[in-house]
């Protein structure tokens, strides 16, 4: 049986060994991708992003358990900025395994993020698709980031969820143009400290400054404590209602295929990519490069002469 | 006539259409880029790096007049990173050329930088391709940046000067690892100002914990006054003695090959970037966007079938 039949058959095991297999990018995690892809799309995904410190761990996790409550299982991505040296991420995982890790309706995994652009990785959104797979219910995404996550999270969440706290006033008022258009629900967490009341009323005006149009999704302010157990019930109330919206106004639909066609674009740039670096193209490549140094060919010709070998070299593996 | 062939015979205004067609991406660009290649790798290209307020454009002015009154024509590339709405590229080449804008053997050009990742742009590289078709002797390519310019600038430098001030101790202190070894030649400007002798035996104590073997090109250290003319004349004799280097060594060759395959590579995701967004194949992939969000093909499937669509039609072109 191969991994992508286990995983759908609800084997952990299977699934965590994928997920391992995705984040080192190996041609197994490739092929059993494919082979679930046409099982996802189900799950309703969560973006939860949030600067360090306002507390979106404990958040997350009493969410994990409202959900629980209703009979939902849920699939977590936390995505740990931190290098994958200094083992921030499996720690990560350790400390929530202790809580949730006997339940069998929560999946729980962290991701080293990679790259320069602090964009969401193709890890993250492959991850995605094996929790959907293994037929969970709700997948939280969780990121660490300020200004460019909020937005980037929109290319895999359904409904993107930004946390805040009282002391951050300032950082509203800077908030980047995208921002307010990203996020469906604002949550303001340590409500129980000082200016809750103040940062509330701040967004309140800003959202007010928009035009919307009738039918539109107006984002919701939810005030929450998180450490306290206080709000949190109207949060998930607040996600559901997004996700009944999406479904009921045609936007998931939108989203959903907006998304398809990114992970389109992606996947083109990664066969190009590896076919490039493949054994049986790579004399070809440095022949081709030596060309181009005695300036024999140019780019764009060479670029032209690989695709063509490296169609050639797809079709003969598929036929 | 076709704008390579203008660009050749030395025409400064198809010079100029062809950089602003390079910075739109226009296919016409792409055509006489393609043209052009075989005339280029004469130019010796100097990256000249350096955190905004260190003098670097004083500094590049200087250069200019020492090499023209050696004989040498130039080129210079000012990356500004300025938005091209506020007109500081504009701006800036204009206070340039009212110093050289009457002198033939210079061509000046500022470009605008674009994308999220502070790397260089592909507009850069395509800029540099043309002065070197136009035969300058050197082309400077002036990039403001701290960190990751001065190890992305060697994409395009065969010597990379990096220029700092006296007020730069610390910076020196917490320079990241790669830099050290992507810099051929660091400036000290503003050497009248205090600390200067202190910034260069930190940066001299920093290069001898090095371990160079017999043959390898250890950094200089020049101490300019660029706004007083000091120094600038052993700036560029260190230029040129590490482009004698380069090439004795067989280093140019090695620099040059490294290039043209990441050119190569950067020419293959544009070819098929390209593809993707033509209108021939455009109802084509809006097919499997669809077909993707109903789940019945899979992202890399759908790759697959938009890459041998799109190299029957590149094939087609061609012949």
């Amino acid at each position: 049986m191969g991994l992508a039949d286990k995983v759908l058959q609800g084997d952990v095991r299977a699934a965590a060994r994928l997920m391992r297999d995705i984040e080192d990018g190996t041609p197994v995690a490739v092929e059993a991708l494919s082979n679930l892809y046409p099982h996802t799309g189900r799950a309703h995904v969560v973006g939860i992003t949030g600067a360090p410190g306002v507390g979106k761990s404990t958040l997350v996790d009493t969410i994990i358990s409202i959900l629980r409550q209703r009979n939902m299982t849920v699939g977590v991505v936390a995505i740990d900025p931190s290098s994958p040296f200094t083992g921030g991420a499996i720690l990560g995982d350790r400390v929530r395994m202790q809580k949730h890790g006997t339940d069998q309706g929560v999946f729980i995994r962290s991701l080293a993020t990679r790259g320069c652009s602090g964009g969401l990785s193709k890890a993250t959104i492959s991850t995605v698709h094996v929790m959907d797979a293994m037929s969970k219910d709700i997948v939280l995404v969780e990121t660490v980031g300020v200004g460019q996550a909020e937005i980037d999270i929109t290319k895999v969440a359904d409904t993107s969820v930004l946390v805040l706290t009282p002391g951050m006033g300032d950082a509203i008022q800077v908030m980047k143009a995208g921002i307010l258009e990203a996020v469906d629900i604002f949550v303001i967490n340590k409500a129980d400290q000082d200016g809750a009341q103040g940062v509330k009323g701040e967004l309140q005006a800003m959202l007010d400054m928009k035009n919307y149009l009738p039918g539109d999704w107006k984002p919701a302010i939810v005030l929450t404590e998180a450490i306290n157990n206080q709000g949190a019930e109207e949060l998930v109330e607040e996600i559901l209602r997004h996700r009944q919206f999406l479904i009921s106004s045609g936007g998931l639909e939108k989203r959903r295929r907006e998304r398809a066609r990114l992970e389109l674009i992606e996947a083109i740039e990664t066969t190009i990519t590896n076919c490039v670096a493949n054994e049986m193209v790579k004399d070809y490549v440095e022949k081709l490069v030596e060309d181009l140094v005695r300036r024999k060919t140019s780019p764009n010709s060479a670029a032209l002469e690989i695709i063509n070998r490296t169609i050639k070299q797809l079709t003969a593996h598929d036929g």
